[in-house]
């Protein structure tokens, strides 16, 4: 199949494929366009790049890139690869690959240094066999749990 | 001993106690001040928080905090510590715990849901004493290997 990828755009949050692609991380019904606008907002703000994967006009996979210049390095970007998903119906047809491949260019581009994510043991051969290796621990500490 | 934390200031960036510092995660000597200005405006900007834990006027402790907001929890902020160092001098003496301990208050404080934190098995129990929890596996893509 062939896929376009890019930048989410703010006409993407009222489509329902984007809150169906997210639900393949964890249930979510299409959300108020005000709420929506406001975390696209308050992420663009940040400097955090949603990507989005297309096939013809329907949203089937995202990815998130959050960015940080670090002291240690001159400055260079570190870049954390965030909520990355792919529509049910499109599972196995490449659009991981496609989403990572897209990350990894762009963070090419931005001369970062590295790309970290965490993930399941599931999906880490995934990861893997795109290059990522097993780094650390992932450590999380739930502020609803208080 | 008594210690005081408060967000990292661009007078600090002249401080070679705040690059001692930072050398307990990797060497680092104290950068341009241009540079070191330019990291801190790009941190600033992405609204990055670095806090710093001073011994009087000397910095002794560092850490990171990241947000972004996420589409399926109604935009809720999901945190991620980052760049966690206690200066040589003063390992042992509860500077860490301070740091990670006023992270959560300031995440609790702007409703985060959870903090994310990566690190080796040498200090995960440090963390795990402090609430969190092993969760997942920390993949890392090194872009300087390509």
């Amino acid at each position: 199949m062939s896929f376009k990828i890019r930048l989410l755009q703010i006409a993407d949050l009222q489509q329902e494929s984007f809150y169906q692609t997210l639900s393949a991380l964890r249930p979510i019904k299409k959300i108020a366009d005000s709420l929506a606008e406001e975390i696209f907002n308050d992420c663009q703000k940040r400097g955090i790049e949603t990507y989005v994967v297309l096939d013809k006009e329907k949203i089937v996979g995202t990815l998130r890139l959050l960015f940080e210049s670090k002291f240690y390095h001159q400055g260079r970007l570190a870049a954390h690869i965030e909520d990355v998903a792919t529509h049910a119906d499109y599972q196995g047809k490449g659009v991981g690959r496609v989403l990572v491949q897209h990350a990894i260019t762009v963070c090419r581009a931005r001369a970062c240094y590295k790309i970290i994510l965490d993930c399941s043991d599931r999906v880490a051969p995934f990861y893997q066999k795109q290059g990522f290796v097993l780094h650390e621990n992932c450590l999380r500490y739930d502020l609803d749990n208080d």
